[in-house]
Formats: C-alpha cells, structure tokens, sequence
C-alpha cells in the first residue's frame, strides 16, 4: 500500500479521564478536515483513563500529523497505530430484523451461523448481537437485508496488539 | 429513581455522516462541564448517517437540558433515550489476561463459563472478546484480576429499545 493512498487506520488513545477530553480530540481532527469513520470510548481498570480508539480514512502522512497533534493534548498519555495485520479488530453490531412468525427460522439460521445471540424476540421482528472482525459483520448485514433491517447499532472498533507483536517489541 | 439524583443514562443520537459533528456534539457536552461516561460512534444502513450512543451520569433535568441542546445541532436528526428496563444495552470487552502454560487453562475455563471468544494466544497471555450487558462485563474483569490484566479495551454501550416497547409506541 502506498503512504499516499488513504486507508483505513486505527488509532488506540489512552487519554485522561477528565471532562473535555473528548471534545478535544474530537475537535483538533474536525478543525483538520479529518472526518472520523468510527469511535469507541471505554473505561480502562484504571479509572483515572479511558481508551479512545478511532479509526481515520487517511493517507500515512496524514496519520502522522495526526498522531503527532494529539501528543500535544495534555490529557493524551499514548497512542498505538494498529498493524491491521499484528493486530485484533472486533466491532459490536446490535441488528433488528424484520421477520414474521413464518420467516423467523431463517433469521435464525442466520444467527447460528454466524454465531450471533439473540438479544430479543418480537412478534415482528428479531434483534441479534454479533461481535467479531467488522467484515464479518458487514457479512451478516447484508444476508440480513432481505429480510428489512428495522435499526442498526454498531460501536465502532476496538483493537489490541497481537502476543507475537508484543513479544517482538 | 428521583429525577434530582444522578443517573447513568444512555442517549441514542442518529446524526449526519459529516466531518465536524462529533466536534460539535462533544464540544457543546464538554462546554456544560458534564462528562461523557462512554461514546460509541458506528455506521448504520445508511452510509449518509451514523450512530452516536453516549452514556452520561447527570440528574434527569440535566439530560432533558443536554437532549434539548443536541437538537438545535444541525446535524442531529433524532435523540432517542434508552429506558434500561425497556432496551437491550451491550457493550465489548477486548482483554489481554496474563498467564503461563500452568495457569492457562483457567482463564480458558472462565472464557468458557462467560461464553467469551479466545481473540489471540501468545506464551504469556490470552486476549479474550466478550459482548454482553456492561455488568457482565465488569464480571469477566473482575474474575481475571487475579490474574494480571495486561490490557483492557472496550467500546463503551450500544442499544436498541426492545420490540415490546417498540409496539406500545
């Protein structure tokens, strides 16, 4: 991949948990032009952190600008690029299905296949929860939608490095 | 409850795909002082839209003022807020859990008993992926404490009202 194409990269932020943090880094990639394609923040088991992953569709320079601004927000303490390849991506989805009592089985099947729970059951439809690599969920969105998708939640993804990269460094 | 205490809400917020909105949104939260619990932001069936799901802890007179003020936000389209006892609210868990070859098999029984996928395996540590009720969540974490948390990320929550609440409407 060439450092000038844009791509999809995913920043790990371990920030402060103080109030504005968010609208700090939020703000800095807005005023930039940067849009972000996704964000998830969470508590880490410190409670004195949370860890902001957002993923940007960007060329590595850019990235880099990026990276380098964010170093100079005071409540920033670490950012990690994840290595698509030395690293695990998961995404959260929460779907609801349109179905009736005659179609039901085959949104079902669906679920068992790719290993989705079913987060509830209505008389018109049915809500699956699914993690894993946002491919895959992207996979079972679109075998869903023939069926009608009522609402979508997704989280945005979330990473870790890899044991072996982290044995490496 | 009382609407004079304060209480962990989750606001379901459908805004326009545009760059600068999260800006927006965390700036005018950051500028009333109220800390963002957590945020997940994702895409929906809709490339045109995302879905922002943010948690925070305030009194009930304090969400109606932070819902009234996202809607005088151009690219706000719909503010939903989750009853918990009338959604479906999940959250995902990454956690690296340290280990040896001896010890190994018990984090891999505790994976087993939360129904939470192996993600990754190195010589030393297990990364283990769970979605699920916040709650459960803190479960997992707290049972592999004892054995060294080497790293944790989560997405922060996502929901869909449940269908049962969905027809009552």
């Amino acid at each position: 991949m060439s450092a000038m194409e844009p791509h999809l990269t995913t920043l790990s932020v371990l920030v402060e948990n103080q109030p504005g943090v968010l609208a700090r880094v939020a703000g800095l990639i807005a005023r930039r032009g940067y849009n972000i394609e996704s964000l998830a923040v969470g508590p880490t088991d410190d409670p004195g952190f949370s860890r902001m992953t957002l993923v940007v569709d960007q060329t590595q320079t850019h990235v880099e600008q990026i990276v380098k601004q964010l170093y100079k927000l005071i409540n920033v303490i670490k950012i990690i690029e994840l290595d698509p390849t030395d690293s695990i991506e998961r995404e959260l989805l929460l779907v609801r299905v349109a179905c009736t009592a005659e179609t039901r089985f085959q949104v079902l099947e669906l679920a068992e296949i790719f290993e989705a729970k079913v987060a509830d059951v209505g008389a018109e439809s049915v809500a699956l929860e699914l993690s894993g690599p946002p491919s895959r969920l992207n996979d079972l969105l679109e075998l869903v939608e023939q069926h009608g998708i009522k609402e979508v939640a997704r989280t945005g993804r979330i990473g870790l490095e890899r044991a072996r990269k982290r044995a490496a460094i």
